[in-house]
């Protein structure tokens, strides 16, 4: 086993920032930061099939109906598609959309790069140059003077080419610059580059210049890059014409959380994918970011409030798709399927929703068990939020019973039901849908919810009518039906139920003990139906049995629901 | 567009703990925690598709293997099945191997709980109680007073069943106590319910008791969750009799940080699944976990040194696919599309073999642009690693010709070849295969790597010879074929090389100037062959081409790749 020999001889522990006052720890994210989304570029360049120029177009409107005011849109040095592209970005952007577009710090390319963005009305140039020693040495060869001098040059180029040049006025330009593994590069060294290029592009307050701090690699815990990010901060000059933004790749699986305390360490922008596309692992994604600040009261400024749509799009284009387990966007992340999760939802439904009723249009905070968002705020619906399998317990299954077919079980009942859900789940092996769920639960209380028939059904009651042969007594005469066999009964009692109960238990030779009763109407107009829950015992024996009875008929309802209970009894061989 | 109203009034923001002494962020990760696998449990709860048995089963031996001590293996009071795989989980765990199950307190389920156990090793009762407010009152209804109670009683009950039970001294017993939601708990409360837990159990420091301490829902940023662990850390008492246990959820995608943030704030043992399996979001992945901290020369006593095949697991028992960008073990994550990044990558795999070389079987710190870990540690292969799409460049498609062909194109064929496999891979719209890109090499140079012939291939080599008609001097007399016909030729020159270029320029009425040359071998045996590689102008004209040649023979291979560059002259009508 390779893993178990000491790895400590090849891979190097990542070191700590110095920074004793370090300040993060103690913030709150209270405002949302400047997005940029790189779908089109970062995420695109990472496809193994990449997007079509007609999914460039669908995704680039859907970034702008989300609410992104700066798209980096591609690599317009690098394939006439990219420079096309950046061509139709430039033409159709909204007036208050920046079009982004990013190139390598050399002179024949940034030409070409800015010449993609003639005419913009608001254009964010992205130059990036390696400032690390492993991309540094590694990669281009350069020592620190020369990668700082190569940046200053490039700067100046780009100035030359954009805001100084007469030609260029009718566009807003910003610059930005990366510098390449910021996160692997010494603090110091990245401060000194970035305050050279600041001089060399001179930025405003009005118009800051962007300095964007990737962790090209995720190398550390996030608690580092937050450190590096708050020392940069604090180390730059002239802080207040300066947009700090982030760039975190997801290779340790800490991107989120890098780019929040990144943000609580000083960062104002955050550079990421939807649903975190991107190479390797992805970038950080704005998705989750955006949401994470909405369920803390924050608003994002950006609009997903109808998630589905987003997945389809990017599912679409990247033809990778979003997994189960994504945050806000997973199939599975607004479901429920252990007994005590769903049970927990119920209740807290239930409680909530009596909030609202009581606040009268005033704001109720959402406070739900295991849902930290409210699935409706994101377009999506509560009847996937609880599913039924064979770890579900009685909650679940009265969930979808009274989300499905409005029947508001008794406890008893969630229980005598939950045991039938179990077996069957178990025969399956497979999670029961909603519809099998329901058809379970009228098969086995022999409802007739809609015209429902059952071919094991072996009583049927035909008719009834009611007398009262004394003040305080109610004489039952029904027909009923056992198999083919029509039979007339005839009981008395106190009450109608317990008048048919007798006419039953006489005609039956057996002894039904009623033990619980609840009823409930169906809907809320004049002819809802009622439903009816008894649970009888045998006498002399053990054996509860619930049954359920939905009629417009009050009575009839209860006396379907006595019937329910000799069909299920039969059907056990108890009776 | 409702998320852009202002969602205040729906949602609170999370309060931050007041700790202004903390130590965390200034600590670093230096060893493994206590690792609990909880698949078989909250994991195996949440899936559509429960595990039947003989998955179970295998997902069971696997952990075992890869190196886990502590499995949370069922909710054995929960059906028969659950109970049945513990009894199992009992009777095949090694001996070093803790089986842990989980109760609510419930006195009836703890005693069917500790009833599953009996006869193990080692085992670890494990039971849970609501603690915050929210789960408190909405569903269980109980005052603070009445939880800590329960608790209490509850601990008392498991002690008195195991480790006081003189029957039950067979097994190793410890016990596990989560007040749940943890991070949404009064912090005092957490600490006074547990100080009273302990008392109850009465823990040794040999046997310390376990509070896990989950983020039931992630609720806060990772910070958050730290400083409520480091409060829990330095507030409770007897320290060194309680390891403290963290199980993060991915409610808001960081739960990987919120564990390693966690451990620096004190706690010992983290709770989770492979790949992140768990209700809702998931759990926090253990894999990633474990990686990140052999990514810092930190052992982590779990072996993925062949990751694919716990993959194959995993996906085959919760038949939920690993996501192609999943940390490690992602299909996409050891790849690399995008041309800088290609090129990095190759030119670090030199630098490093030849680090390799010279350590001459010393260690060598891993240090590659891109590759924070080496794919051969976790049995993945370097072929994955740079694939090619339209967005490649130049050392994408050479690192592929490099590993498939053994060919080591020159930088200016290179960038000629790129041209090539860009517009192929525009034309497919779709990545390309190794084995595209190979036959696109070789199709484009008419190369005859191991017998391969090509539709229009007008000029082909039969044979020739070598004469010295002067000091200095070669004079050779070569067959070729042009179409159907064969020819000789003849010429001379200070070489054998420019002898056949004059040869061929006299024949055809041409005039190639040589530009570049290179050559070298292939393989390492006495018949290895080589491969030469030249760049070709026309006199008077912009043209220049690139051809390739292969044979046992260096000489023959050089004149082939005169013959190579004919060819492609030829089709693009240049000759």
């Amino acid at each position: 086993m390779p893993m178990l020999a000491d790895p400590s001889q090849k891979y190097k522990p990542f070191p700590p920032v110095h920074l004793p006052n370090r300040q993060w720890p103690s913030r709150t994210l209270e405002k949302p930061p400047r997005w940029l989304s790189t779908d089109l570029r970062d995420g695109n360049q990472s496809l193994p099939d990449p997007m079509s120029i007609a999914e460039k177009k669908e995704y680039f409107k859907k970034l702008v109906d989300i609410g992104f005011k700066e798209i980096e849109v591609a690599f317009p040095s690098a394939s006439q598609i990219d420079f096309d592209f950046t061509r139709f970005a430039v033409e159709t952007a909204p007036a208050d959309v920046a079009v982004q577009v990013l190139s390598p710090c050399r002179e024949d390319l940034i030409k070409r790069t800015v010449e993609s963005l003639t005419g913009a009305k608001k254009a964010i140039v992205h130059i990036y140059l390696a400032t690390s020693d492993c991309f540094r040495n590694v990669v281009f060869g350069l020592t620190k003077e020369e990668s700082k001098a190569l940046a200053v040059k490039c700067a100046k180029l780009v100035r030359s080419l954009t805001k100084d040049d007469p030609k260029q006025q009718a566009t807003e330009w910003d610059f930005e610059f990366s510098p390449e593994t910021f996160s692997d590069t010494d603090m110091d060294y990245a401060v000194e580059v970035c305050e050279a290029v600041k001089e060399a592009w001179g930025p405003t307050e009005d118009r800051p210049i962007i300095f964007n701090l990737p962790a090209t690699v995720e190398m550390a815990t996030p608690n580092i890059y937050a450190d590096q990010i708050e020392y940069f901060a604090t180390h730059i000059s002239e802080r207040e014409k300066i947009a700090i933004s982030l760039h975190p790749h997801n290779d340790r699986g800490c991107s989120v959380a890098a780019a929040e305390l990144g943000q609580l360490a000083g960062a104002d922008r955050v550079e990421g994918c939807l649903f975190g596309n991107g190479e390797r692992t992805g970038n950080v994604d704005l998705v989750t970011l955006a949401l994470n600040l909405y369920t803390q009261g924050v608003s994002p400024k950006l609009d997903f409030s109808d998630i589905n749509s987003v997945i389809d799009v990017v599912e679409k284009c990247n033809k990778i798709p979003v997994h189960a387990r994504a945050p806000y966007g997973g199939a599975l992340v607004v479901c429920a399927f252990s007994g005590s999760h769903q049970d927990a939802i119920k209740k807290g439904f239930n409680v909530h929703e009596k909030k609202v009723e009581a606040a009268a249009g005033k704001h109720v905070h959402w406070q739900l068990p295991y849902l930290p968002l409210d699935p409706q705020d994101i377009g999506r619906t509560y009847e996937a939020i609880i599913r039924v399998n064979s770890q579900s317990g009685k909650g679940g299954s009265a969930w979808v019973i009274l989300r499905n077919l409005e029947l508001d079980l008794p406890r008893g009942l969630q229980v005598a039901f939950s045991k039938v859900v179990q077996q069957r789940a178990e025969v399956k092996g497979q999670e029961l849908t909603n519809e099998e769920l329901c058809d379970l639960f009228k098969q086995e209380y022999y409802i007739d919810y809609e015209g429902d028939n059952f071919n094991d059904q072996t009583y049927k009651l035909i008719d009834y009518s009611i007398s009262t042969p004394a003040k305080g007594q109610k004489e039952i005469e029904a027909e009923i039906q056992i198999d083919d066999k029509i039979v007339k009964i005839k009981g008395q009692g106190n009450g109608q139920l317990s008048a048919f109960n007798a006419a039953l238990s006489k005609h039956l030779n057996i002894d039904l003990n009623v033990k619980h009763y609840h009823e409930h109407s169906l809907g809320v107009d004049s002819n809802s139906r009622a439903a009816t829950y008894i649970e009888v015992s045998l006498k002399n024996d053990n054996v509860t049995r619930w049954g359920v009875g939905i009629h417009e008929d009050v009575s009839q309802a209860s006396f379907l629901s006595l019937i329910s209970i000799l069909n299920g009894l039969h059907r056990n061989k108890d009776i």
